[in-house]
C-alpha cells in the first residue's frame, strides 16, 4: 500500500484554499495586463548551472537538484529570474526595450517548513528589463502595492534598502566580491558578529556598524542620515541618492515606505541596487520582494541590460488573507442538479443538463441512480439551489419539474424557459 | 557562463503561446465549474511509491525520479490520478459521493520528444468518484466533447474501448493479472505478436484474434458483433453491454463516437472499465483520454470506490488549435503609454498611470527617459493605441495631451475625463 502522506514540506490545497490561491493568481495576472507585462511560461525543471549561476550559496544548497535519465544535472526552479534572464539572452533577445515579462507558477526550495513557508510555493514574477532609471524600480513597488490592495490585505508594510550602499563601502575598502557576498548574507540574517569578522579593517568595520545603527523618525530621515554618514564613500553615496529618488516616486504615488535598512540583502546574490520587501505583522515571512539586478543578463552572455524585478509569494498572500479574514469578492451563480425520474430518461436528462450548462449554469447530473428523495436530500445538504426533475409525464408536454431547494417549493417549467428560470 | 538551453524535451512558451495555453486552461476551468467539479491543487513532487503503485511499468520507467535532501525517493507527477486517489483516501475521505474533483497543471514524463509530445506538459484532470453507473462514464466523455467545442477545434474524433472485454476473456482462461497487464500493454501498442506469445491456450489466442478483427459499419455495430463473439465469456459480455450503455448515452447527448477498439488499453494499469481517447488528424498524439478505475482507491487503503476520470493534454490542444488556425476569441482593450515631458513630472505622470489602470486600462509607463519623439515611435511600433503626454502647461489646467497613435491626431483632454476618453 503506498504512503498517504505528501512529501515533507509540501501540501494539498483543498477546494477552498485552491480557490483563494487561484483568486490571487488571477489578481496578479490582472496587474500584469494593467502594467503591460507579457506572460511567458518557462520550464519548472532547468539545468542546474543556469539556476545556480548567480543565485547565491544559500539558495544553491536548498535546491531540489537531481540527474535526469540522460545524466544531466537539473533542478526544480527555486525562483523565476534565472529562467527569464535566459529568455532575455535567447528568444527575447531582439525584443524592444523596455521588456516587461510576467510569470506565475510553483517554485521549490528545501527550507525548514514553518507557517507560510513550504518547500513548494507559488510566485508571480514581474521583470522589467532595459531601464536603469528609478521609475522602473518604483514600478515594481507600485504594482506590488496594487496587488496587495486588490486582494484586500490590510496593514502591509514595505521595507526598502540598497545593495549599493554596503557594497559601495566594501568595494572602496578593497573587500573582494566573494567576501562581500558572505558579509551581505550574514547581515541579511542579522548575524552581524559573523559579518564583521570577515572585515579586516577596523575603520571599515566601525563605519558599517554606525551605518547599521542609524535611524530617523521616517524612512526618508533614515536615508538622509545614511547619506551624511557615507561622505567620502562615493559609490555608496550614489546608491543612497538613487534609493532616495525611488522612495520619492513611490511615496508620491501613494505607496508609503515604512522602513529603510542598510543591511538588508534578500538572500539572492544577483541584486545590484534597490531591494524591497512587503510584509504583514501576522506572518514571519515576506509576502513579496524584489530588487534591481543590472549584471545578471550579461553574466548569462547577453548584452549588458539593467533590470529590476519582483516576486510575490502567492500562497503566503492567500494565507495572510485567511488570517486577516479577507472575503473573496465573488458572485455566486445559481447551481442545479438534474435528476431523471427513471433510468429510461437518463439520455433526455443529460440533454437538459447540457442545455443549462450552455446557458452558463453549473449542473451536477445525478450519476448515483438514487431514489428521488435521497438525491434531493443530498442536493439540499450540499446547498445546491435547484433540482430539475425529469419525469415522463412532464416531458411529453415539453416541461420538467423545478424544485427550489431553498424555498422547498416546486413548479412545472417549460424546458424552453428552464435556463432563464434558473439563472433568475 | 551557464547554458542557454532548456532541458531536453522541455521548452519556453513565449507570450503568444502562453496566452493560448492559458486560454485553454481557462476553458477547462470553466467546464469544471459548469459540471460541478471542485478544484484542488496537489504537489508536483510526490512519493515515488504513490506515483508508481498502479501506474504500470511503462510510466514507472519514464518518471523523473530522484532522492530529496532527506533521502526520500520522490518523483515529479506523471499524471494526476494517483494524487487525487490519495486525497480521496485522506482529506476528502468523508465527503459525500459523488465526489467531482478537478486539477490543472504540468506533469512530467521522460518520453522521446516529438511534435506535441514534451517531457513537461499540461493537463486538466477531472475525476468523478462514487458512481459505478454509465452516466458517470458518459459525463467524462461529454465534458471532453464540450471542451473541444469550447476551444473551437474541428474534426476531432473519439475512440472508445473497455478493459473488461479482454480482461474478462483472459481471467476466464486463467491468465494471471501480471500476464494480463503485459498482454494489454502489447496490444495497446499494436504489438499483437508479442501479446499472443504470452497466451498459452490456442483457443483463447484464436478467440482474441478474431475479436480484434471485428469491425462494423458503425461503432455500435462493432460492439454488437463483439457481443456475439463473446458468448460464453460472461464477464467480457457484461463489459460489452456496459460499453454499449455508455455509448448510447453519449451519442444521444450529441457526441458521436467514431471508433471502438477491443484491444485499446491506454498504457495505465489502473483502468478497469470503459476507456476513451480523443484525437485530431493533424497530430499523432491524443488530445485527451480517460477511463474507469474502480479498484485504485481501495489499493490506496480507502473504501472500495468506483471512479472514472479524464485528462486533457492542454498544450497539445493549444497546438491543435494553432494547426487548425483557430482564432482566440478575445476582446482587445485599448492600451496606453504615459510619457512625462520632463523628469520633474514623473511623479505626476505615475499618478495618472495609476488612475488609468484603476479604470481598467493597460498602461506602460515610460521608464527609459527617452526623448518624446523616440518614446512615441516605440509606442507606435508596438501598436499601443494612445500616448498620454504629461506636460507642465496642460497640467496646470488639469489636463494632458492624448495622442491617438492609430489616427496620428492629438488633443488636450481633462484628466477627469481621461479614463473615459481612452476606454472609448
Amino acid at each position: 500500500m503506498p504512503t498517504f502522506e505528501t512529501v515533507r514540506g509540501m501540501r494539498d490545497l483543498l477546494p477552498e484554499e485552491a480557490e483563494t490561491l487561484n483568486h490571487v493568481i488571477a489578481k496578479a495576472r490582472e496587474k500584469a495586463t494593467l502594467y503591460g507585462y507579457k506572460e511567458v511560461i518557462t520550464p519548472l525543471v532547468e539545468p542546474y548551472e543556469l539556476l545556480s549561476a548567480k543565485s547565491g550559496e544559500e539558495i544553491r544548497q536548498r535546491m531540489f537538484t537531481f540527474k535526469d535519465l540522460g545524466e544531466r544535472t537539473v533542478a526544480l526552479r527555486p525562483e523565476f529570474t534565472a529562467s527569464i534572464a535566459r529568455l532575455a539572452t535567447t528568444a527575447l533577445k531582439n525584443e524592444p526595450k523596455p521588456l516587461r515579462i510576467f510569470s506565475v507558477g510553483s517554485v521549490y526550495r528545501y527550507d525548514e517548513p514553518q507557517r507560510g513557508r513550504y518547500r513548494e510555493f507559488w510566485q508571480s514574477n514581474f521583470e522589467i528589463m532595459g531601464s536603469n532609471r528609478p521609475e522602473a524600480d518604483a514600478e515594481t513597488i507600485l504594482l506590488t502595492n496594487n496587488l496587495m490592495k486588490a486582494v484586500g490585505l490590510q496593514n502591509y508594510a514595505f521595507k526598502i534598502g540598497h545593495i549599493g550602499v554596503i557594497r559601495g563601502i566594501l568595494s572602496q575598502e578593497n573587500v573582494d566580491e566573494k567576501a562581500q557576498n558572505a558579509i551581505l548574507q550574514h547581515m541579511d540574517k542579522r548575524e552581524y558578529g559573523q559579518a564583521f569578522k570577515l572585515i579586516k579593517k577596523e575603520k571599515c568595520r566601525k563605519s558599517l556598524q554606525e551605518l547599521l545603527e542609524l535611524k530617523g523618525d521616517t524612512a526618508f530621515e533614515t536615508v538622509e542620515k545614511m547619506k551624511e554618514h557615507l561622505a567620502g564613500y562615493e559609490e555608496a553615496e550614489i546608491a543612497a541618492n538613487n534609493l532616495l529618488d525611488i522612495m520619492k516616486l513611490v511615496t508620491e504615488s501613494g505607496c508609503p515606505i515604512e522602513t529603510v535598512e542598510a543591511a538588508f540583502a534578500r538572500g539572492l546574490e544577483y541584486y545590484t541596487g534597490m531591494i524591497f520587501e512587503v510584509r504583514v505583522s501576522e506572518l514571519d515571512v515576506a509576502l513579496g520582494g524584489g530588487g534591481r539586478y543590472d549584471r545578471l543578463i550579461e553574466v548569462f552572455g547577453g548584452e549588458s541590460t539593467p533590470a529590476v524585478g519582483v516576486a510575490h509569494g502567492l500562497d503566503r498572500i492567500a494565507l495572510a488573507m485567511q488570517m486577516q479574514k479577507t472575503a473573496l469578492s465573488k458572485r455566486r451563480e445559481k447551481t442545479a442538479v438534474v435528476i431523471p425520474v427513471k433510468q429510461e430518461l437518463k439520455a433526455e436528462a443529460l440533454k437538459i443538463s447540457q442545455m443549462l450548462r450552455e446557458a452558463g449554469t453549473s449542473v451536477e447530473f445525478e450519476v448515483m441512480g438514487r431514489k428521488m428523495a435521497k438525491a434531493l436530500e443530498d442536493a439540499d445538504r450540499r446547498k445546491v439551489d435547484f433540482a430539475v426533475i425529469v419525469g415522463e409525464r412532464e416531458l411529453k408536454e415539453g416541461a420538467v419539474v423545478v424544485r427550489d431547494l431553498g424555498k422547498h417549493k416546486q413548479t412545472t417549467v417549460e424546458i424552453q424557459k428552464l435556463a432563464e428560470k434558473i439563472r433568475g
